[in-house]
């Protein structure tokens, strides 16, 4: 009997497992450190202990997209390890701040399977889940991806498509934000004037910054989050696949992403749920990273005036700027360039 | 409007301006584990509680260094985003020992303007500091940048270019140390048996290791301190510009050499105030770096028997070896290879 | 008189001279955050708080192999800076855990000398032990290498070659193990379901993945550790040797071999000793790592039901799988490909 863990496979999934993710991680200083080494962000309530205190936080929270790699890292080799594509995610919520000092741990149900008609792979829908050391949720977010099968002689499962929402509701956002003091909120020391009401649908900003990725960066970033998937450290194996080389994790493009909208959205300090993302093009070592956004919506919470969200999408571009805003053709498919679709609610003082 | 911050342009800048700059940071255990591993520095004090408590500090200190390059950092936005080049720094004091958990912030006050005769860019010069959580200053420097019009048209300021020191006056040292217990100062644990009393005027080290500069670590060290400039991380844009590809932090190269340093001067262990620094050829990834050092001038603290201080000329250079102590021709020019030529007050047990 | 170090030749060292090395170390979160992002290890006992307290331990104590690493780099100046090869190392083992926070710093013995026939260098044996900050042994080796001659005149000191044991004895393993709370220990978790009685002499695991290496992540490491071997850095020397680049730092191998043994060993969640190692091959960026293991003895403690050690042979390749688990050929060399011949006892929960 083999101790080694080859992944699951299609047809090990079944509608409402359970599955309790290996390798619990204590998220520490040197993690928040490392995460702003690797991405350049600037956001002030993650970067300085006073500016979040000042405002309401017991400490600089950590940051949320470096949460969400912690647990989805977890993921990974029971999920996604004979995944053939990551197709997609939606309802993430953000529920719990996250300190330094928080363990994480993480869980996932299965709430879909569809076999595709060719019978070689399915779809599986897990809804993941992380904690911290007292059981809170931190976050939530579903994700489907297509899994090979071990053996195409097993039965197809009864397909079941989860039910899942387009965009996180307004009313199930922000419930992890103390109550913020937003005169306190220095807008000199965040970087940015433009306060919740500054903002406006169908506004777009250019980031204007390029960040460049290196294979050394993408692979400290992720195997900071102990993210197993081989696609993105084996060069070895990645030379007969079908790119010729490493790919870089998802995840890593829309932390640069996030971290070059600083330009622009200084203020949207917390990232509360993403609605959907699409990594519409591979990304590789070697890459400039450029990022637009656009103002999708701009709703109040009607308990609280201390801050308001703002739908956003943040377009990734591989190698070339953000002028004139790229996105997709008239026919609907994205322009060249595009590789990340990002769709997201995020948190601005009012 | 845009939201998004296209930097300062020359005729955006005022005599006696005060800015207060974006994104205050916590300083962690984390970034310190960074800068040695980024740098290789070994200096004991910075490297252990133990040996910095040993000798009268509360805990190690926050690498000099280090904190000048947060607090630089976070001035880049505000003051050479657009700059053309940067053009030297002066009178460079730190004025009180950081610790991690000690959160930074930084200022600068415009002190000099000069536009340049083509009306094409003017020279910026700004006193910087920087502040932790109680209000402290932490260092203080000036320097000058170039910095671009926007619009050529707008009128000239009335020159002003400010008295600068050609060095820190030595009654300006040491003002953030402990005193020291120079006895508890165990010299095999610094890794030299040279007190101060053993360098003399005129001296000079040959620090022998040469140390290889990667893209992905000086980028990793220039997001670390959250500086900007995009030179450093856009290898697309940089394709297009006088070198074709990145450029090195300035700061890196003076941290490497720092460390490199370690190797004759070990027992430097602080760096006090910086006279100037000139950034003499530009380094790029793949270069190695050597450095020597010249000791220019020993003083002594009529109230302090503990240290001394050592005025150090430290010259990095890129693809050769120190040997013979390049530096510059009869013609006063630099030599080929040089980089950095760095003169500082360093701090040593007596 | 040179202030420079040059490191020590062989007619330099004496029998039972005993070297205080530099640089103290206090070992943080931060470098615990470095440990994970450039190895991707994952054992939950050293990731998170709230496993290890579970099973005994106060908090989650650092990474063994990050220990020696940190105790080793400190050897360096004084004992390797000329050495012309790493030979061996043998007796290693493990005393007291290690938390970050703790303070290390390193001592040596010289246990044996021997010079070569041709009088150009000799071979020298030490002892070197890390302690912490309260005086308490962390660890202990032997190893032994060949270093240059600075004068061949010198005459050769009497051989002597010390009796070094071909494996730790059992009786000497776990001394730094908490008694640990076997029921408490989470197999879920802890990412494996296979306890110490599911092991057996002669099995063999391949750990299927693998890793590249990049000339920053090896550096980032190395200098991590603060070993200032100058194989490891300076593109700039390395061009003239034997390799004409630079060299990978085996320490380095061992730990990726490590981490990708999780997959297969997830519970071998602490090495207790190391009986010897051989790096057979060297290792340069771009490398790809591969890694299997043989279970070679399975043995139970008298005093302990918690529980039990084996000992493990794990064999690091480059550049191939572990498919059919290469090693040595009949002649009884290593094959082509072999990197590591790594020989230790885990500690794993009954």
């Amino acid at each position: 009997m083999t101790k080694t863990n080859s992944g699951n496979f299609f047809e090990d999934f079944s509608l409402g497992q359970k599955i309790i993710h290996a390798t619990p991680r204590t998220i520490t200083e040197g993690d928040v450190a490392l995460y702003i080494a690797l991405t350049g962000s600037r956001f002030a309530v993650q970067s300085a202990d006073t500016f979040a205190m000042d405002i309401g936080y017991p400490a600089a929270p950590v940051d949320d997209m470096l949460v969400f790699h912690m647990v989805f890292g977890k993921t990974v080799p029971d999920i996604s390890l004979n995944a053939v594509a990551n197709l997609g995610y939606a309802d993430c919520r953000f529920l719990t701040s996250v300190f330094p000092g928080d363990t994480l741990s993480a869980t996932s149900e299965v709430i879909g399977l569809r076999q595709l008609s060719n019978g070689k792979a399915g779809v599986v829908y897990v809804r993941s889940s992380g904690a911290n050391q007292t059981g809170e949720t931190v976050l939530e977010f579903v994700r489907w991806v297509m899994v090979a099968k071990r053996d195409e002689a097993v039965p197809a499962p009864e397909p079941h498509v989860p039910d899942l929402p387009d965009h996180v509701s307004p009313d199930q956002l922000a419930q992890d934000l103390p109550p913020i003091d937003s005169a306190a909120y220095n807008l000199e020391l965040a970087g940015a004037p433009h306060r919740w009401g500054d903002f406006e649908s169908g506004e777009k900003i250019d980031h204007v910054d390029g960040m460049t990725i290196e294979e050394a960066e993408h692979q400290i970033a992720t195997r900071l989050y102990q993210n197993t998937a081989k696609v993105h450290f084996n060069a070895h194996a990645q030379a007969d696949s079908r790119f010729g080389k490493r790919l870089i994790y998802g995840g890593h493009v829309i932390s640069l992403a996030r971290a070059l909208s600083f330009n622009g959205l200084a203020n949207a300090f917390h990232i509360s749920a993403v609605n959907g993302g699409s990594h519409v093009a591979p990304c590789f070592a070697g890459d400039t990273v450029y990022a637009w956004s656009e103002v999708l919506e701009r709703i109040e919470f009607p308990a609280r005036e201390d801050i308001g969200a703002l739908r956003i999408r943040t377009v990734a571009l591989k190698n070339r700027t953000a002028d004139g805003f790229p996105y997709k053709s008239d026919g609907g498919d994205y322009e060249d360039g595009v590789m990340l679709d990002f769709d997201y609610w995020a948190i601005v003082p009012r």
